[in-house]
């Protein structure tokens, strides 16, 4: 395919590409729930958490908020949330549960795959989450990372355009010699229409088992595999 | 000492504090020139090179010009270096030479020191070299850095508090959980006066065998040694 000689650096979207938020919110938060007497349905929970962080993002995106890194925005939405419920967490609580996006457990093929590739390109998550946050992932989950090119940097959320040229100025390349790699269409999207190469993960479960989007390219991407390890096969070939 | 348990964060000066920048250029440019036939004093070339290398950085913390990535300001003493010897480079050189700083070799302790000390802190540059030239730096020397914090993400060079600060808001740690590890005695005067932690390492030969500047620590340090692995030491005891 030639990719693997045009490309220098490969940045990852995180959450839902290469950790599985949702399963170990469900997982973290039963058995913490089950310690601390609290019994709730906990992927609604975690699907109420989730509907509330692009509103979220938006608020940013369109300057009606000054710039606030996610574990904040995660925290006002996850307050948000406890109160629809008539929940009622400590602040030490509420601190752990917020902790639980550094603590997101990898798909089986992310840390075998992120290994093989950074044998010969510069990897790096471009994700929404912020620096210690995505570092805190990182050790926890094993994650090979070079660099954290962290939305926090560009003081952006994606999909703005800031982001994906951001990492080529960073890495003074031009935005061809770059690789977005995500399980969601609009983010490869908004990358392409920087320059960037493509590769579109597919993660059919991110959202559980009735999950009805990114269930296939909506474009001819550079790059379509299952998982991350194809991503490295097809880059090998 | 109760240090291991009180700082969270360790981030490192990086040219002469882990990587030999005078040696390396000596030997890499001692090669390259008798290859391309340029016989010169390497060591005067390395030492006229370096001592641009302050009034640049000071032009840019003074706000005289924007704020410039410091390959670009390497560049530039370079070239101004080559015009003083009345020699010339064309511009695939100049790329090659400029690019030393991407491939200078670590003292004989830095790596062992450093892969200790991630088994409990998170380690990463605090260097006023970019984020790119940290990395390509850290993948030739094996640096296993989890994240660069270049002074170029805050848009300041050292010893600029921003520097320091910024870091720890980076981190969302308190300036207390954060140390700062350097061969000179004003970086660590500087992150102190931010209120970090400070580790001060020995290198009495970073500038050649008459060293005349940092061969000891002029403050009461945290921690003072004679290497990287010295400070492992020092932190798990």
């Amino acid at each position: 395919m030639g990719l693997r000689q045009d490309v220098d650096v490969i940045v990852f979207d995180t959450f839902g590409t290469v950790v599985d938020w949702r399963g170990t919110i469900i997982r973290d938060f039963s058995a913490w729930g089950k310690k601390n007497g609290f019994e709730l349905d906990w992927a609604d929970f975690a699907d109420r958490w989730r509907a509330d962080y692009d509103p979220q993002k938006g608020r940013v995106r369109r300057g009606e908020i000054p710039w606030t890194p996610l574990d904040e925005l995660n925290r006002q939405s996850l307050i948000k949330v406890m109160t629809q419920l008539g929940l009622s967490f400590s602040e030490q609580q509420i601190h752990y549960l917020n902790g639980v996006w550094s603590r997101l457990d990898p798909w089986a093929d992310s840390v075998e795959g992120l290994y093989r590739l950074k044998k010969d390109f510069v990897i790096g998550p471009l994700s929404n989450g912020n620096v210690a946050m995505l570092l805190r992932m990182a050790r926890h989950s094993n994650l090979p990372w070079d660099h954290m090119f962290s939305c926090e940097i560009y003081r952006h959320y994606k999909p703005d355009p800031e982001t994906y040229l951001g990492v080529c100025e960073t890495m003074r390349l031009a935005p061809e010699r770059v690789m977005m790699c995500a399980a969601h269409n609009y983010d490869l999207s908004a990358a392409r229409k920087c320059g960037l190469k493509t590769a579109f993960i597919l993660r059919p479960t991110e959202y559980g088992e009735n999950q009805t989007t990114d269930l296939e390219p909506t474009e001819d991407w550079d790059v379509v595999a299952s998982g991350i390890t194809g991503l490295a096969d097809a880059l090998h070939e």
